[in-house]
């Protein structure tokens, strides 16, 4: 089944072990669609400025993801300037210029209304609910967000919190959400305020998936050289969706396997800057890392 | 296979939750001998002072816990006092005295001289060294240290690294002690020091082993309410080394789910304060988790 993701585009310029790259693809909806686009027919809503480099769209229809859905409008791309010194996990912020971003709002075609499976990555909650207010009959809806909503829009947040049915999260975010110290004290807290299951993602150590009464917890996939983490949670949900939606089946033995194969495109993505390892994976390098996955945690 | 433990006996004053608890059993080759001894027959090697309560001693024994090389010193025992704010993977040291424990030279009996499986738990690597020599022909010499010693004896601890074939250390220990920053990177650089086997221990995040080419990763055993993390760790050792010595068996699996044992003890140990979780355990309970776990990671 396809899904429809609609979120941000960015040109990111990152500093990370004393490399820099400038103007690079970034931006929560395309990692995540690079992400998805492996698993399954991939589109985007988002919008871009008329300086988006022509090449990148290039490489999201050679990935044969849907662009019908990007915006290009006059002025400049969502920049995000970022640098990681020694912990890899947390990007400190050094300059964010939204530009075009500031007026996004989604206008979806009657193919991406009908989308069974949605993605809502980290956007405004009140774009997030005017998406939903759209889309006709999702099969899924998977939403993220991030600490500055939680902060400045907590009751926007709750209200399209009761509409989706999975929420993408991470720890310190569910922690500051749920007003909880303790990360299953927090599922159960969050799964109240809507969402029937709930991913949280653990960055380095791994991520857990709560649905009912049952817990999965996992690992994150070993490795020895990090370049870039950026752009590794929304990396992780396009790996998930894509893979929930392939399968078009959702239990919690289908949920767990999406955590690994979140996991594991996550693990790709940080292996270089910007999307450079994520679009020029081939179909059999995550087969082998999905084994791998299992050889490192099987007992 | 019986296994002989050496390490430290404690006194602990610990504050967590808004709790206090005054003189309770600590140290680690308490929570060690206490875990192990769900596996196995255990012996100790330690010190305490004469005003160490009887009780404790009953505890050990009602266990099957070999008390024969805990030495009676004329003097007072090693009391530590910590402290836990919000972060309970953290304590804060309040007070630390050794008193008795400044004198410890482990004595061996002919029966522990020939012990097959040997845990050196955190104390000086001299001390480490002295029983080295002591025991015959050791199948499985496992090894604890931590900062201190790696800060003030480092050439001495080394000395004692070549000598085991197993170190278990935490992840902030083991990469100060191999100056690297990538825990994979840092397992070769420790191995290269001498044990062939490394445990890696991250606390809440779970724990990793690393064997030639061979990697285990696994997460924590999810609980919902942690009391109090001393001894955590140790307790983990226990566990650990306990179960491999019921298999008598050093192979990978064997090796993998030692460390699922491993991490099911200390689980159990941080439910409440000092070892009164771990000292009233049932092996049906043991049994238990281990299927659980098996059930959170199994995908």
């Amino acid at each position: 089944m396809a899904i429809l993701i609609v979120g941000s585009v960015a040109l990111d310029t990152i500093e990370a072990n004393n490399k820099k790259i400038k103007d690079a693809l970034g931006g929560s909806a395309m990692y995540s669609a690079m992400s998805a686009s492996y698993f399954t027919k991939t589109s985007v809503v988002a919008i871009v400025g008329n300086d988006f480099p022509c090449k990148y769209i290039h490489l999201l229809n050679h990935h044969k993801i849907d662009t019908s859905g990007l915006a290009v409008s006059a002025g400049k791309t969502f920049r995000w300037m970022g640098k990681y010194s020694c912990n890899l996990n947390q990007a400190k912020t050094i300059n964010t210029k939204l530009n075009v971003f500031l007026d996004f709002a989604p206008v979806l075609s009657t193919e991406h209304k009908n989308s069974k499976y949605l993605f809502l990555a980290n956007v405004d909650p009140d774009i997030q609910n005017n998406v939903l207010n759209l889309v006709k009959k999702p099969k899924l809806v998977v939403l993220d967000t991030m600490n500055l909503w939680i902060s400045t829009k907590l009751s926007k947040l709750k209200s399209v919190l009761k509409r989706v049915d999975l929420l993408l999260i991470n720890e310190d975010e569910a922690k500051q959400l749920s007003k909880e110290n303790n990360i299953i004290k927090s599922a159960k807290v969050i799964t109240k305020m809507g969402p029937e299951i709930l991913v949280i993602k653990r960055g380095e150590f791994g991520a857990m998936l709560f649905h009912k009464d049952n817990i999965f917890s996992i690992p994150s996939y070993p490795l020895e050289s990090v370049e870039d983490t950026t752009g590794a949670g929304d990396t992780f949900a396009g790996g998930f969706i894509g893979y929930l939606s392939s399968c078009n089946k959702l239990t919690f033995e289908t949920l767990k396997k999406a955590m690994v194969y979140g996991s594991i495109m996550a693990s790709f993505n940080v292996e270089s800057f910007s999307l450079e390892r994520l679009s020029s994976l081939t179909k059999k390098e995550i087969t082998n890392r999905f084994k791998m996955f299992k050889k490192f945690t099987e007992f």
